[in-house]
Parts: structure tokens; sequence; C-alpha cells
């Protein structure tokens, strides 16, 4: 008999992994999807304090870690009297996802995200317009010492709900920091409920098929620049020539290996116009860098 | 004194190309505007047969081109009788401008889709889903023995419409088919002005960036590819280590020069399974095509 897909898609994860468990209905079912496919992971939670309840959310999770005979470390968001953008948690918890894989000694890091978070992701990023076109999340990526696994981004929310029912699970609404909701539960309660209404319901599916073609593409790509983006300057000569795309992906890729943050197309733009003989030649860049052409190489400075 | 957008877009076209002009204020502009920078194009009109006066249109584009002292040819499409569809259309619009081409000895033929045709496409493809993402359409293209122009992707309709303006060109409504309209339209009428409403006015100029970055993108893959898919029959073990994207975009653009029609992601993730040893090494394409396994070489039968 073939494994769910919740199970089935877990069959390259180690056997002793990090989980980052909310306490969510995704969560909770990745955490008994791994346990039921034999692995023994570490379960790790992070309290946002978004909500005056969530260290109940903390307590949900330890009780669930101990039923299962698993190890438990909870981390907690330092209070500073504010309410916390997205951006500032989502460092907050990897830094601690971050320190709790180097004392235990386990780079791998399985995140319960799934084909409607995809979805979702692909479509913000689309819409909001990046210096790289939508590719969504990736199944296997790397980010400050952790090997982060998202086994499940082609698996939809519904069959997970349907895994967590029948093994009748118990678990927690999300917190979730109002920031995001604005933004996602945008995309989630409007935008794409209509757009399957215009359109047909098959433009979820059509979504994260675009968002797995583009994630695949995007890999190679990057694996194509990877060289040309360690440099410490790039060569005018050897990239005037390479295709268009590789000239912007390339310098993509570089200026945020040399540090650049907030980099927008029209940088990336106007760096590759380095390339052509121009007065003056130098681009303004995030936070007083820049990046200019001397000598036939262009630096960032 | 810096040329406006729809003439400073033309500056690598050729002295005397063919120009695909319907009537409506796109074409009609492209046409002055491709007069005013010194060309002296052969104007190009297909009536669709699409209404009752659509003779109106080609007796307005003749005038025109009169006028201007251009060469006019027109062609029509064979009544049948039946409404055609937009594809039939198409078909029998490019055979028109392909014969005119082969005859007249001009291969470069530009057309006058613009930025706002340039985000629908794209979203279409995207929302649509096919077996590659949206790229939308190409700046430079090849079809049936033409060389395709489209210099105004670039160019916003609403700047289109003021140039037609400030040089007082007079325009016919554009002439449509139902098909064409209903899609077209759901995404120009309702979908982008929906996204805008919720996301924001930048939607549309996010998702032509989005566009850009695909199209040139997906031309550099199609470089890399077009060696190995101009073979006969593919080779198991190098296709094998390739990446992904790299497997997947080499079995579109094969089976496409194998003449293979409708090919879905799901064909060509099919195919790509033949890839691995598996039994039975015979995947069903369209039209009663398939592919198949055999001595570490996969071909079309």
């Amino acid at each position: 008999m073939p494994l769910p897909p919740c199970e089935a898609a877990l069959s390259s994860l180690p056997e002793r992994p990090l989980v980052g468990v909310s306490g969510g209905v995704d969560s909770v079912a990745l955490l008994q999807a791994l346990v039921k496919t034999g692995r023994k992971p570490v379960v790790l939670h992070f309290d946002h304090g978004w909500r005056a309840e969530s260290g109940g959310d903390a307590r949900f999770v330890r009780e669930l870690a101990d039923r299962l005979g698993l190890k438990y470390v909870g981390g907690k968001m330092r209070s500073t009297g504010k309410i916390h953008r997205e951006a500032e948690a989502r460092a907050a918890r990897y830094a601690f996802f971050a320190k709790t894989a180097k004392k235990l000694g386990i780079a791998d890091l399985v995140l319960a995200h799934h084909a409607d978070d995809q979805v979702e992701t692909f479509l913000m990023q689309l819409l909001r317009g990046s210096g790289a076109a939508g590719r969504g999340m990736d199944f296997l990526s790397r980010r400050a010492g952790l090997v982060l696994h998202r086994p499940w981004l082609g698996v939809w929310k519904k069959e997970i709900v349907a895994y967590a029912r029948k093994h009748r699970l118990p678990w927690r609404d999300d917190a979730t920091n109002a920031d995001t909701r604005h933004r996602r539960n945008l995309i989630r309660q409007r935008v794409l409920p209509y757009l399957q209404k215009q359109i047909g319901k098959q433009v979820a599916d059509n979504l994260l098929r675009a968002a797995e073609i583009s994630r695949a593409e995007s890999e190679w790509l990057d694996g194509l620049c990877a060289e040309s983006a360690r440099l410490s300057e790039l060569p005018v000569k050897a990239l005037r020539t390479s295709p268009l795309a590789q000239q912007r992906r390339t310098i993509l890729r570089w200026l945020q290996q040399r540090g650049v943050k907030d980099i927008s197309f029209a940088d990336v733009e106007a760096v590759r116009g380095l390339l052509e003989n121009v007065i003056p030649a130098k681009v303004n860049l995030s936070m007083g860098k820049f990046a200019r052409r001397r000598a036939g190489k262009i630096f960032v400075e």
C-alpha cells in the first residue's frame, strides 16, 4: 500500500533532524509523520510573544514532545515592549534555530511549509516585484549554518489536515503576526479565491506548477552563476559577452555576496550599465554602498 | 531632446520591415513611429472577417498606407461560414504574413504588442498553466521564415494612445474574436484591476518586470538546451546527471522539435521518468505518439 503523501514526501530526510513546531496543524502533523516514518526528531519551538496566551503554545508543544519521548528545546523572543515586525521575528526565530543546531551538532531543520504556502509566496513575490521573478521557497536550502528542509511544498494543506484528523492529532490555532497576516491573508483569503472563481479551481495547481518550474530553473541558473558570484570583483569583458539573463543573475548574486541589501531590479540594471563604456562609471546602492567600474573590473565599495 | 519612448524603442529595427497594421490605435501609432524614424515599411493587413464591417478596416489601412506613400498588401480569411477560433485565425494570419514575406524577400515583421499585452499574456500563461512557466512574448523571435519584432513590449498602452493623440492620428476600434475577448478581457477588465485595487497600482509594473526577467532567463536556458534539443534521440546517461530544470527544459524543447503537440508538464515529467531504470520504458504523448527508452537513448515514435 503506498504511503500517504504526507509520509511519502519525507523519504530523503535524515534520521534525527530538528523540526520546527509552532503547535499549529501543519507542524503537529509534520512531527507525527516524522515519528511514523521511524525518525527521532528534536522538537524546537519559538515563542514570538505575539499573543498573551502564546506561552500556552510552548507548553502544548513541550507536552507533545514529552508524550512522544522526544527532546524539546524552546526559545523566546526578547520582549521590547513593541509589536515585532515579521522580519524581526523571523530573524530572532532563525537565530534561535541556528544556536540550537550548533549546540546539538545537528544542522538539518525540517519545516512544515506546504503547497498552499508555496503558491501564496510565489504570488506575493510576483505581485510585489523583486530583483528576481517569483520562485517560491526551496525544498532544500541553507541559511546561517542550517540546512533547511521543506519536504511538504508539494503537499496541499487539506491533505495535511486530513492526515492530522485521521491520526486524531490535537493542535492549536497558529499565532500569526498581524503584519504577515495582512499581506499573506490578502492573497489567501481574497486574491486566490477571486482568481479561482474567475478563471477556475485549477489556478492553484497551475501556480504551484509554475512555482516548481521557476524554483528548479532558478536553482540551475544560480549554479551557473555561482563561481562568478564569489569573485571579489566582476570582470567586465567576460560578463559583457554573456546572455542578458546571465549578466543579471550574476550581478544580483554577486551584489548579495558582497553584502549589499535591498537590491532592486533597477539596481541590477544600473550595475549592468557599467558593462558599457559610460561616464560616470559609478552606481549608488543601498546603505551608502556603491558599485564602481575601474580597469575592466566592477567593485563594490 | 530624447525621443518619445514609442520612437526610441524602434532603434534596432531595419530600414524596410513589414509591419502588421490592424487599423487599431497600437498598430496605427507603430506605423507612424516607423515612418517618423525614417523607415519605409511595407504595410500588411489581414482581414479576419470577424465582423460585417471588417472590410472597412482594410480600406482604412490601405488609404493610410497610400497617404504615407507606402506599399500595402492585404489578405483575407477564407470564409468557412463558421466563426473562426482564435488559433485558426492566428494560423491564417501568420500564413499570410509568411507568404508575403517570401514574395517580397523581406523577413522582418514588426508587431505592435505592448506592455499591457505582455502583462496579460504573462498572467494568462501563469494562471492557465503550461509546460513552461509564464515568460510572456519575445522582443525578437522566429516563426515560419519570419523574424518577428515586438519593440513595444516595454511601452504601456497609455503611452501609445498619448503618442497617437499627439500626432492626431485617426484609428479604428480593434475587431477582436469573441474567443480571445473572453479570456484576455477577463484578465484585462477584471483580474488586473482587482489585483491593483487589492495590492496596489504597482502590480502592473511588477508583473511586467517579472515577465521581462522570465523572458530573458527563458532565452538563456533555451540557448543552453538548443544543441541537445536538435538531437534525434536523447542520451539517457548525459541527461541524467544534468540539473533537474535542464532535464525538463531539454525534454520540452526536444519533444517540440520532434513534432509533438500539446506537451503538458506531466508529459515532460513522464519522459523524465524514463531517465531512471523503470519498466515499462514507454510514455504516451498526444496524437498517438509516444516516447520510448531503448539502448540508453530516448526516442519519439
